[in-house]
């Protein structure tokens, strides 16, 4: 079967052969529709992030998928079921973050992630998977399906932080999204459709026109020019945030999202950074924190439950917005496209089948 | 009667006399017994926070008291029922946060603290309070329930710390408590006979004798020397850690904390340094509280639960922690002496009656 993969001596990904893989005892095999890209890959890629499993020489790409199952093998599932695999598996055997469901809690070295570290992804024609990580989903989603890993971890980092915010009676209106990447479009989406803020905002650094401040705006949010408008001043331009989503990945934006909380507000960082000093009024943040009570709270990959409320966020989304998001379907004569990234690419697909 | 009180124009509290308070509609006359001395009534003497009531040319100091009702004034109260009033009160009226018993959530406006800012505090022979502020304790923690207040400074940030783990399986085993005053060593007493931490440490910068080390170690506790070890050694020298609680005021601690704490883990933020500028490794920062889930709260004031919860706690607490936490009770004849600070001193208290 052809597949997607990253050699280790290359530094652009492309289409393999290997062999079908033949589903273990507890695993169904899976016809791949189509599988998401995202910054990750393109990480992985730049091997500035994962790699393959130990001995490979490649890394089979590909963590944001959606399929079929073909041969139930023995499990629950039936043929035919549309499914999602979650990322995270055990290393070796099993371990007690996966036996209670909680894979993504699990800390380094007690997991391996398909597509990105230590184990292959999902972007080859067929793959296999023990049944605990195929989430079966409505057959209409069979063709946005690859939306819901992204949307899990959405739907992760907001019930932490929520939870952060569980010990009063907190009732916040007002929500802010750092970036404009597929994952901040999809989280502003579900912050006006599915967790009910009355305001919304989406910060990004573009020239109108563009696709993507079409999309916010489409959503009735208010698109934020951090060049204009700097995360430190825009309570006061707009106001203070009781919720702030970080999916830029740019370190100062962590420590700003501090001063853009409202009293009592909420940020949840999901950028990945790397090693950056820079200055920061540490006394002044630290006592903002504390006299109003904010929280910060910091989250990685998503589980079983989160794919099923994604699911169902994704049946939530306007269809319009969907169609929007999604700027390309790719075959496996086109990768090439399918992993590049310009101003008018928001989210793109590899299709395997259909 | 008297009262002990700071006047704008002074740096030292004094005992003045002031008329005998009248309880209004609601309210009680409680007889004071003792009223605790902290780090905030320091700085609120040196003029660094707080203030008194509007108009008003000095400010009877005291937030942490405890007493007996002399007045019940047709509340349900009963005549001599041990009571600890709790700190905020709403400036105009009452408004959602106090209607709903968060007064703690109230953002900066919403309130004034008795004793500390805007509202003259406990430090005084008599005290009135609408009845819904006076919390009732046994009779047996008389002598000790000035410590009710300071304790449930840590039951409120504690449950919101954990209310942040909520969302998952977490079940944490070590606690780090960073500063040896009074808060941080009875928050340590909690992590050990209230929250059931496995292994505590507590942070200082002192040297051997020393009564704090003392009485961490009776405690079952690790002394962790801040000259010999830093916040970011912790976890190398001794371990990660699941929880960690800042009580030091020192604005690097806050960001050290993500660094000290083990994956899943939480910070709870208590200190409040003023504006001063650092560096800091940002981006690792970033990326180690994603990657690891963290999270960080910060936390502020208590309410009634809290004071209830901190009743309780105090009952759980060592007599003989207890009795070598409090270094000295002090008439009013020795005020100088129950607001001076220095190395023997951990807890005191000024008794206004038995």
């Amino acid at each position: 079967m052809r597949a997607v993969a990253i050699r280790t001596d290359e530094n652009e990904p492309a289409v393999i052969e290997k062999p079908r893989p033949d589903p273990a005892e507890g695993e169904a095999l899976v016809r791949t529709l189509r599988v998401g890209v995202d910054g990750t890959d393109r990480e992985v890629i730049a091997g500035g992030h994962g790699g393959p499993p130990e001995g490979d020489d490649h890394l089979v790409l590909g963590h944001e998928a959606v399929g079929i199952v073909e041969d139930t093998n023995g499990t629950a599932l039936a043929e035919g079921d549309v499914v999602v695999p979650t990322v995270r598996r055990p290393p070796n055997g099993t371990n007690a973050y996966f036996e209670r469901g909680e894979a993504d809690m699990a800390p380094e070295g007690e997991y391996v992630e398909r597509g990105i570290a230590g184990d292959h992804g999902f972007a080859a024609e067929y793959f296999t998977s023990p049944e605990e990580f195929l989430v079966p989903i409505p057959e209409d989603q069979a063709d946005l399906g690859f939306l819901i890993e992204p949307i899990s971890i959405t739907e992760k980092a907001v019930q932490h932080a929520f939870a952060a915010r569980s010990a009063f009676t907190w009732e916040p209106e007002s929500a802010l999204v750092l970036g404009n990447g597929c994952l901040g479009l999809v989280t502003l989406a579900m912050c006006d459709h599915v967790y009910g803020f009355e305001r919304t905002y989406c910060l990004g650094r573009r020239d109108r026109p563009d696709p993507t401040i079409d999309l916010i705006e489409s959503l009735g949010a208010t698109y934020v020019d951090s060049r204009e408008t700097p995360v430190l001043a825009v309570p006061s331009v707009h106001e203070p945030m009781d919720f702030v989503y970080e999916a830029t990945g740019y370190a100062p934006h962590a420590f700003q999202t501090i001063e853009a909380l409202a009293p009592n507000g909420v940020g949840a960082l999901l950028g990945v950074p790397s090693s950056w000093e820079f200055e920061v009024d540490g006394g002044a943040l630290h006592e903002e924190f504390v006299l109003q009570n904010k929280a910060l709270v910091g989250s990685v990959n998503s589980g079983v439950t989160h794919f099923e409320a994604a699911s169902d966020s994704l049946a939530s989304l306007p269809d319009g917005f969907l169609s929007d998001l999604v700027t390309g379907i790719y075959g496996l004569d086109e990768i090439e496209a399918a992993f590049a990234s310009d101003d008018t690419t928001i989210k793109t697909a590899l299709e395997f089948s259909t």
